[in-house]
């Protein structure tokens, strides 16, 4: 075979072929469990692979009953794969041997490079440029390479692989974490979750989780999709991904690395600081369908739920709670919030079912059996869980059991109530060694069984977010409403002043209150008396984010000398602290509201733009009751959005207090997404802060406006 | 023997006597497992019972080898203990020839008694009161016994105890649920904890929950004490043992039942609605050292981490995070926040040793020791752990370990390390069945090992607030303040008057606005006057408690007319919504403040009086930034309250606002604090909502009060 063919090969190899290849090259193969290499055929052998191994050992003519070959340009075929556990020092002539044999597509487990220093990165970078030159694709480097389980083409050095075995199903996985995928392999191949394909991407040096992810949605024996994530490569391509996974009927999860550090990054404004890349990744995956968790084990469980349990039938149910003992159900009902979850309202039909067994005062949730009436046994039980999981408010039953008699046999009454029902049941046995006879009872019949109650509500937590995410798959396209731009021409770049910063969200149609400047006492004067008294009278600058903290704001001045002698003061403060001093004076409408808020956009840079809301004034860096999506959004995600923030019921009309204009904070929402949207990377960041907020039917109105243009 | 003779030697049976009897009389003892009788004879058996073992069987001469008896009244002599696990409708004659026989104490099995309705409620009361006639203690009635380990006294039916061995050791519990206690004893001991004694009370129809608490605290077996708690009996006494326990070195923690049951109580005020009896229990517990957690088996890991582990040195340390996998790492440092955990801040030396084995870049915490400089091995990871725990603000160490080489290895370098530096290691596993070489290195070691991350963190929490609750032992009783009451005579009954509310909290040096009544437009105008423009004008009734609400407040009136206005307005508002006109119009200053806050004060029915500050006005509902403490309480209480709050940013001076009068406000709490002391249960409840605060040095100000007198 000559060069040119190879390559040409090479360059076709799709990432199906990659995953599932036919022939296999190990390059340090060896007979030591103790070495990469080693364990590599090892596994390869120990699973049943059934293409062609080729052990590459210089030194060997055979390694473990199979022909092994000097070099990997000395194979009889250029393979599909081949799995590189060479020192760092060695790996660049191996890549670039890999390369003149054709090899389809490198797995490089070994480390110690561009995540070690500069010296790695150099290796990294020729490796990569290698393989890119030749047409041959690259995993890793310092991932721990690809499990395959349906083809059974286990093509890493994982000791995940060491455990007993693993059952072929339907958790495909993608790990930026080789150490955690392995973990996490191991964790529920021994609770009985079936995997079909897990792939480390390591480094990500040429092949990258986004393609991953797409191989996945594709790929047939995937049902579910669980995501470790450092950071994205793609962040529209991911997206676009998660769309697709969630119109294939796929779930995906992920657990993403970094939700703590976005508070230790130093922000220059409310809104940076707010809206950290996690909390944005968060609302975009959301927004997209994905569920997102911060336990990387509990993923795990959550996927093998997912891929084993029925899924809840629609979004915004409740959950139930059921077991025999009271100290059981009491607590596991007191995590609930905790949690997220709510028990579910039950309906007439429900409770009349459960009044058959329980007295009157026992007829709520949790429903604890041990208040059954005497002689009310495994009938009960059945009745009782098939109305509530008829149940329209009750999207789950949780069954928390603790030591007591028949334990296994009350066990296996479950899980066919649960695929008769087509609804989750999570069964938890909280007890130890005692409990495994009901642990085998599920896990004969095919189902996950948890040993924390706390495993069991963050899981069921997941499939409540996976229903909610699933029933935004069919909402349409976000419109723009009219007068929603464009952006005016002439703005400059870097930090707008607050009347650009208005005058390019009134070209959105957000609302804003008048102003107007003045050069001196007796134009801010005249200004003031054509807005009307009350007036704001600010010193504006762009050098100052935040003109309060200086005493750049006045409120309230009810006359022309009051407008006077805070014209001065404001000039004097602004020639100390702004170059020249600052852009000037405005004079501004004195408006009301009932309630403040912040609304805000910004571009991130992996995910794009988003905007955000929340509690405004003093409140937003106090609270943080802030909430984000990716713009453009719809005006019921807006209305969402603000809906589901701590100060919501202030919005609703608290205690007497009148209902705001929700609906015209949703609107202005919406156009500062367009905005958003159109802008682009050209806005870093824009606040509205405060957004004053009236009673419902008289609008909203921005008093402050801060922005930068990059 | 006479029955005089027989009562008399019960009457005094010490509780140590019952947890550890000489002889026990099994009544319906049986060959049978799948009865209670045969159970409870059977365990007793197996886990070696040196005393007499004694069946009363009236069926059988001979039970299990041992002699039986038809009848507790033909025993050969008065047992110290009898266990009973009869039919309810059996019970009572089955108590009553235990009193005649002179039984020193009856252990009752039996459910459907009080908990299944009045028909059992009945008996329980009956068969309580035949013990109490006979001098003979009765524990339960529905519960699983006691199980003492160090006399191998297993006087439960409890199917925990087909588990495997449970080993002696110093965790003491009394479960008012008796399946949760065998359940947590079960996953306990598979987990390697070790008990001394457990006891399930039941119905607690004679001896209690707090009997025991206050035997564990003097059984010199128990280092450690969980409680599972639905209710206390006698709160007093509870909080005095938890001191005492502290006083003895003992930790408590508790899971209590019904945390979210408090929101669903009806409130009729903010300070019912927030302080529920739940959160009075959890401020209560805390003050007198206790630890309180929400998840009985976390309950259990931190219990037997506080029996086996060394404790944090000192109250206030932050903890430190380090693994050899990057993922595993940053996941776990990513949890720390939601468990209420930080990360220590290393010192100098620390950071010195951590640069010889990392580069720059990696100094941090977490330590990811899959970055140390090629070579550096175990040698390092001792040399880093060593640094990590002798850092002054690094209480404990949590090492996940995910899968990698030598796992069984590397995870026993840690117990010997542990020990040496005399502070926790909290170990976790996450893999499954391949680690447990890892949880085999740990158990051989004698210290918990965790399988899950979330439990870890929850155990480190745990012992976080353990040395804080341990440090509080050394403050000083509180001290009353000078002018700190007494209550004024003459106040009525129910709710009171603003008016009749403020001089009570006057009586206390509690700042209040100055406030006049008036009866007519008349009075109004010139109270107004004497006071000062602007001026509130409010309408008052003690049939309305929320009067903004009613629109009754107006306020900032600058000028007579004003005053007059708002005077019509609000009488005719008092005329349709207050009996008879209620109690007419007061005329207050106009006080200003740059934050508001509610004080509030309480008599708990069952933990006695407590205070609650939290974000006044509208917040204070919206948002439940709420904190509560016993009363009284001493000025760096109520300061520290204070500064726990949610708005505690805004009370130190947030971005350019002025840093408040944090002091004045703790001293008005404080004086609260010993008005609630003082009135005791007098006092159902009082707010004052908003408390304004002004700068440092210019104090706060009460301006609305309400308040109920029982």
């Amino acid at each position: 075979m000559d060069q040119p063919d190879r390559a040409a090969q090479s360059a076709r190899l799709p990432i199906a072929r990659i995953v599932a290849p036919r022939s296999i090259a190990v390059i340090g193969a060896s007979e030591d469990l103790g070495k990469f290499g080693g364990r590599i055929l090892h596994y390869l052998q120990r699973f049943g692979f059934p293409g062609l191994i080729l052990p590459v050992n210089p030194n060997r003519a055979r390694l473990r009953g199979l022909p092994a070959y000097p070099s990997v340009e000395a194979l009889p075929e250029p393979p599909d794969v081949a799995i590189l556990a060479v020192p760092a020092a060695g790996l660049l002539a191996q890549i670039e041997a890999c390369a003149r044999a054709g090899v389809g597509a490198a797995i490089v487990i070994t480390g110690k490079l561009a995540e070690a220093g500069p010296e790695g990165a150099a290796i990294e970078a020729a490796c990569t440029a290698a393989a890119r030159a030749a047409g041959m694709r690259l995993l890793g480097p310092n991932c721990l390479g690809i499990l395959n389980l349906p083809d059974r083409a286990m093509m890493s050095s994982s000791l995940a692989l060491e455990g007993g075995e693993i059952r072929v199903g339907g958790i495909g996985m993608v790990s930026q974490s080789g150490a955690l995928m392995g973990t996490l392999v191991s964790l529920g191949a021994d609770a009985g979750a079936g995997f079909s394909r897990c792939i480390s991407v390591g480094n990500q040096a040429d092949l990258c989780l986004e393609d991953f992810l797409d191989y996945l949605i594709e790929d047939p024996a995937t049902r579910v999709i669980a995501l470790y994530i450092e950071g994205l490569r793609d962040g529209p391509r991911f997206l676009g991904g998660l769309r697709r996974a969630r119109a294939a009927g796929k779930p995906v999860l992920c657990v993403k690395a970094g939700r703590s550090e976005a508070g230790a990054q130093a922000a220059r404004s409310h809104t940076a600081s707010l809206a950290g890349s996690y909390a944005v990744f968060a609302a975009a995956c959301r927004d997209a369908g994905a569920v997102v968790m911060d336990d990387p084990a509990q993923m795990l469980m959550a996927a093998d739920a997912l891929d084993r349990l029925p899924r809840l039938p629609r979004a915004g149910m409740g959950v139930a709670v059921m077991a025999s003992s009271g100290g059981s159900t009491v607590t596991t009902a007191d995590l609930l919030p905790r949690h997220g979850l709510r028990l579910g309202q039950m309906a007439p039909a429900t409770r009349a079912t459960l009044a058959r067994f329980l007295p009157e005062s026992h007829i709520h949730l949790p429903v604890d059996t041990g208040s059954f009436h005497d002689g009310a046994g495994e009938e009960a039980i059945t009745a009782c869980i098939r109305a509530l999981l008829s149940d329209p408010d009750i999207g789950a039953l949780i069954y928390p059991m603790t030591t007591q008699p028949a334990m296994a046999e009350r066990a296996a009454m479950l899980p066919p109530l649960c695929r008769e029902m087509g609804r989750p049941i999570l069964f938890v046995m909280m007890a130890g060694r005692v409990g495994d006879g009901a642990r085998a009872a599920f896990h004969a019949a095919g189902l996950p069984c948890f040993d924390r109650v706390g495993d069991a509500l963050a899981v069921a937590r997941a499939l409540v977010e996976e229903a909610a995410g699933r029933a935004r798959a069919d909402l349409p396209p976000p419109e723009r409403p009219a007068g929603a731009g464009p952006a005016p021409e002439g703005l400059p770049r870097g930090a707008l002043t607050e009347a650009e910063a208005k005058r390019l969200v009134a070209a959105y149609g957000v609302p804003v209150v008048r102003g107007l400047p003045a050069a001196s006492e007796a134009e801010a004067i005249a200004a003031a008396a054509d807005l009307g008294f009350p007036v704001v009278l600010k010193g504006v600058s762009r050098a100052i984010l935040h003109k309060s903290d200086l005493r750049l704001v006045r409120l309230g001045l009810p006359d022309a000398q009051a407008v006077a002698r805070a014209f001065h003061e404001v000039t004097a403060i602004l020639a100390v602290h702004a170059p020249g001093g600052g852009e000037g004076v405005l004079v501004q409408e004195m408006a009301a509201g009932e309630a403040e808020l912040i609304l805000g956009a910004r571009w991130d840079p992996i995910l794009g733009p988003v905007v955000l809301a929340g509690a405004g004034g003093v409140l937003v860096e106090l609270l943080s009751d802030v909430a984000l999506a990716p713009a453009p959004l719809r005006p019921a995600d807006a209305r969402a959005l603000l809906e589901g923030l701590a100060m919501a019921p202030l919005l609703r009309g608290l205690r007497g207090r009148p209902a705001l204009d929700v609906a015209a904070a949703a609107e202005a929402l919406v156009r500062l997404s367009w905005l958003a949207a159109d802008l682009g990377p050209r806005l870093v960041e824009l606040d509205l802060n405060p957004v004053l907020l009236r009673p419902a039917g008289q609008g909203v109105i921005a008093v402050d406006a801060r922005a930068i243009l990059g």
